[in-house]
């Protein structure tokens, strides 16, 4: 018997809990503690409302606090006093399971985790159980294919610099802009002066309580919710 | 009573049964017709192997003929033939379901199917349930982030020009090339020519029989498997 815990980074999907693996519902019902990141936005207790109907009653959760900085020193201790928290369980033997909205490997914090568990606990084992992100979700929900035969797809997440986000579009065939809460007049208009408005599409919140359906950029909400995103398809097949 | 079928386009995953969604289950279960392609290739036969522990007795099971041509006459009239036979069980008010590798809204033939029951039956109602990709479950299985806060993450399938995947090298901060077996060599000249080597890793056939675990590609067989795949990460983390 293995006397030191696993540590799982398990992906919920987007929203619907019936966009778990079957693989991530089993590791769930199995691990004996549930981590969960907070932040100053609280976003991040999603993925615990979307797992709660696959856990076992009483399982313990304990939230992790997620700077919101690009400090990399404060990141790093940050992370440092999470992975002691984790590490105090997994060392006595207790499976331990950390929740990402989407999949822990697509834009998620249990990267940072993970590293740090890795240098401080390099005996600890650690596994990753894969998750439907939002964009695969918004495509089958409006089945809208993301990219087909010959075609490439660029994945974005947040834009900072309208330039950049031009030469992308002028690049992919298919483009996905995860958070495009941000700078959300920009992108609109660079995919509107790429003449890509009809071959666009916006959605929020997929699965979760304050969905935005899919629309135009132009009928978008001004001030997206954190958790947007624009599809932009240049294929000969419309969006 | 609606007295016409759906037609659902179901995502399997790479190859592990617990990989599937519970949605995809559900589906799966409920349906009274599975349709899957097959190819000159055979390999899509996979999906129907990998859904088979979730399928209940006696589900009738159509394989529907895709031939592996870009002769989009040739393609068309096949579509249609499969849409047709798709339909004589959906306007009989049968749910049916068509099944495909990892996602169907990722590089499926799913979306020549749908696109062709929507032009000639409109009235067919079409739902898509999203699936794991093999790139999601090559970075899930190797502890690798796909792609972080601040990078990109660049999905091609295929290279015909060495010049076009150089250049996309050179944008993208992360890059799945899906079916490396073409040009292999040429990709892994070009990997390396970008001083990208240590940086890269080859995946095949995840969680099927004759699975080759990660590997460099200095190490990959110089003939991959059709299902083959090659993870390039140009960001501050190490593939």
């Amino acid at each position: 018997m293995n006397s030191i815990g696993t540590l799982y980074g398990v992906g919920v999907g987007p929203g619907d809990p019936e966009l778990l693996t079957l693989k991530a519902v089993n590791t769930l019902r199995r691990v004996d503690l549930l981590l969960a990141a907070s932040s100053s936005r609280n976003e991040y207790s999603i993925a615990l409302d979307i797992a709660r109907p696959h856990l076992h009653e009483g399982v313990p959760v304990v939230m992790l606090d997620f700077p919101m900085t690009r400090d990399r020193k404060d990141l790093e201790s940050a992370w440092e006093a999470n992975a002691r928290i984790a590490a105090e369980e997994l060392l006595k033997g207790r499976d331990v399971a950390f929740l990402t909205l989407g999949d822990p490997m697509v834009y998620s914090t249990f990267g940072y985790l993970a590293r740090t568990v890795a240098r401080l606990y390099p005996e600890i084992p650690v596994r990753v159980v894969p998750g439907i992100t939002s964009f695969q979700a918004a495509a089958a929900g409006n089945g809208v294919p993301l990219v087909e035969s010959g075609e490439n797809l660029l994945i974005l997440s947040g834009v900072n610099d309208a330039h950049v986000l031009s030469e992308s579009l002028e690049q992919a065939d298919n483009t996905v802009i995860l958070k495009s809460y941000r700078n959300f007049a920009a992108i609109k208009e660079v995919v509107e002066h790429h003449g890509l408005g009809d071959r666009s599409f916006f959605v929020s919140r997929i699965g979760l309580a304050g969905e935005v359906g899919r629309c135009s950029l132009a009928d978008a909400p001004d001030n997206p919710n954190y958790l947007s995103l624009v599809v932009v398809k240049k294929g000969p097949e419309k969006a």
